[in-house]
């Protein structure tokens, strides 16, 4: 049963190439969010200026840093309300070398959209403003309420969204947000994203000596601050993989057997996937999961960055004053990152030898994601993949951190999820970014879908 | 009974203002191995002029870098003969804040002399020659055959010297080689160095992914290297401090017991030592060895520098490409650098984790000394110190290298002694060097009487 009226698909399909030409218009203002050039500025408002065309109530709000949109088309307060959620923000281009065309001056090339932001995620935004538009022009309105937030700090790491959400917490106030920046699972293979992982992130230096000492003179009185951080770290994993930091698997919510059973049909190719990395092989990693269960649904121990002692090149016979570790670990469900460093803490503290004083600072925490997978958003995401792609949609999660889905689902209080368009050949954050047309096109039509699916699931809930 | 006829004591007890000034002037020229403003061709020139004047067939070396300069005097070849070796060159002198007094304008300071190179080694080079020239002077000719060799590369780890010492062997053939170039245990303990440690050197790199990726959406799939290297080096020692390279033991000359009665009496205060070190206690050594054991006897594995990943302020989400560490084994007799950096090979290579590749790359080899104490140089060293500075002498050993004792031992095919006459606090490569004249006095007469002292020791011994 189709969900979007048959006057919507064809609109979408008769305005195809002027919607392309509107999403160029956009590529074309360069907004990185760490340059003060006024692009941003400028994005903000088109994005601003294009949402009051298709018929919303839209302002631009100054945030503290690059500002922010806040739209909306209230059609009826009994309905339910969906927040759009994109950013007009890109990554820089660097480096220019390998972009066979401006990465600013958007070009199709065999059926692809090149331009930096082409999905991430200004070509994925306005795949759901199409859809808005479409709703609106062909069936005289929305199928329910619609608010749209149009973020201009993603790439940075987003400084000041969580005290923004917080102090507009009523005026984004939704049933759910829908959030268009990830990718499908594999070309032809739709996907809904339920999870995704927490983050805790520090650094542990261990102090020696109180300088380099030669290591012929004392080499074997004095305890040697590298050998002991070599040996610190070691003991956070035991043979098997598994992370021995003090109550770090206490809080995991245990994979479970549907969703291993359901993953173990995904089209995952283990070896090509080992290729794309340059390793020989996936090893390594918690025994008794898959790769894509340890990359999900599992949390990690990870040395990002180690530093102690002499350097350079050649060869300097000391014994370092110092080292240092940054580690991050990845969080799932329902991980808390705090408790996480507790045992950090309490694992340094038991494991430091004597001799050596440690220090340790906390660069990052974000709290992991889990959705479940029978909220109304994600069912109604599935439906609207399932109408606009065609093929059965999957449901998978993904290793990284998207702070701001934590943060809608804490301070909004909804279940959001995540419905992308993108292909993971789609070379984000790297030269020669695109957006398949195809999944541009297609998206728009999901994202219409979308609306009625979710009302019609969200109003049976209730009923 | 005294070896120094009463004249040549009295001759150096006339002449010391005449060579504390000489020692000034070879102070004031700036002989640094690695600048090239023609200080050191002058002071090995000078060298060779203060050889001749004293009585010495003298001749600069070119040796492919800075200049050797090697003088003799043949008495009698039936006559043991004895080569003294010191070095002209010096450290450089920064920082300069911190000097009292011009680094090259040597300055007297309460029995002290103050200046770059004052011990190190032009202070204990010029006692070895106020001693020759003494016995020449007052005795007529010297008790056995001498001959001398300074080195102008010393302090940059004498690249040249291992072919220069091959190609001159015939020439700088002798019984025994005395090396002024080490110090007193402590001030008042007159000191014999029968013992250096040696070094193997190297660099062990692991290679994860081609390039560093997300720790996020890779995490758990992909072995990250610096973990993986924080393993490696963490399995090279036991939990007692015991290395666990195989084979690294194998070799080793056990510690005598007399040896460790007798550094049991030595005045070595742990607390002072640790304190001076800046660090809390002396820990994490060799279990079931004392803190002088573990430095002078014992071989030991510290890492010397150790980098991997993102070691910039803050927090960077990768699973690095690589990690590499320098580790240094101090050894000890008869340990082969060679076969120890096979037992590292066969180490690696059985312990590198599947998914990750290593390199290993050697930066320095150099063989542990140990010179018999019943040696007739040690001996003659014993007997020439307690001579000249009252008290019993102590045999030593040495955790650092000094290679040219080896090359000598190796090359030349004798026991060389290393006979030193500085202290613990003289700063060496260090602001405000300075050499006791005390010290510098009585060096001296050690050195006029290790010669009769050897000869008689070296005769009775073949006799």
């Amino acid at each position: 049963m189709s969900a979007v009226p048959q006057a919507v698909r064809a609109y979408l399909e008769a305005n195809r190439q002027r919607h392309l030409e509107a999403l160029k218009a956009l590529l074309r203002i360069p907004s990185i969010a760490n340059v003060n050039d006024g692009a941003c500025e400028r994005a903000a408002q088109w994005c601003r200026d294009h949402l009051a065309a298709i018929g919303f109530a839209a302002e631009v709000v100054q945030a503290g840093g690059k500002p922010n949109v806040i739209a909306e088309r209230i059609v009826d307060p009994t309905r339910p309300t969906v927040l759009v959620y994109g950013h007009y923000d890109v990554q820089p281009p660097d480096p220019l070398g390998p972009w066979r065309s401006d990465p600013f001056e958007p070009t199709v090339r065999d059926g692809r959209l090149y331009a930096r932001g082409a999905n991430d995620d200004k070509g994925q935004l306005m795949a759901q403003l199409c859809a808005l538009e479409a709703w609106i022009a062909a069936a005289g309105e929305l199928p329910c309420n619609v608010k749209v937030f149009v973020e201009g700090e993603e790439e940075i790491g987003s400084p000041h969204i969580e005290p923004f959400l917080a102090a507009h917490a009523h005026r984004l106030s939704a049933d759910t947000v829908v959030i268009s920046d990830s990718e499908f699972f594999a070309p032809g293979v739709p996907s809904i994203t339920y999870a995704l992982r927490g983050l805790a992130y520090f650094e542990i230096t261990l102090h020696g000596p109180a300088a380099d000492i030669h290591s012929g003179i004392h080499g074997g009185a004095v305890r040697n601050p590298v050998n002991a951080l070599a040996r610190l770290v070691a003991g956070m994993h035991d043979d098997t993989g598994r992370v021995m930091i003090p109550g770090f698997y206490d809080d995991v919510v245990p994979l479970m057997d549907e969703e291993r059973d359901a993953w173990e049909t995904l089209p995952f190719d283990e070896a090509a996937y080992a290729w794309s990395l340059g390793v020989e092989g996936l090893s390594g990693g918690e025994a008794g999961y898959s790769p894509l269960e340890r990359r999900w649904a599992r949390p990690t121990l990870d040395c990002n960055g180690i530093v102690g002692g002499y350097i350079e090149a050649g060869s300097k016979t000391i014994i370092p004053a110092s080292a240092h570790v940054k580690v991050s670990c990845r969080l799932v469900a329902r991980q808390d990152p705090r408790r996480i460093i507790d045992g950090v803490r309490a694992y340094v503290a038991a494991n430091v030898p004597p001799g050596i004083r440690h220090e340790i600072a906390v660069h990052a925490e974000a709290r992991p994601v889990l959705v479940p997978r029978q909220a109304p958003s994600v069912q109604a995401g599935v439906a609207a993949l399932r109408e606009a792609f065609g093929g059965e949609p999957v449901l998978i999660r993904c290793g990284a951190s998207v702070p701001i889905t934590e943060q809608f689902q804490r301070l909004l209080q909804v279940d959001p999820v995540l419905m992308g368009f993108g292909l993971p050949d789609d070379n984000l954050h790297s030269p020669n970014e695109k957006f398949d047309l195809g999944q541009f096109y297609n998206g728009a039509v999901a994202a219409a879908a979308f609306l009625p699916h979710f009302a019609e699931i969200h109003a049976n809930r209730r009923g």
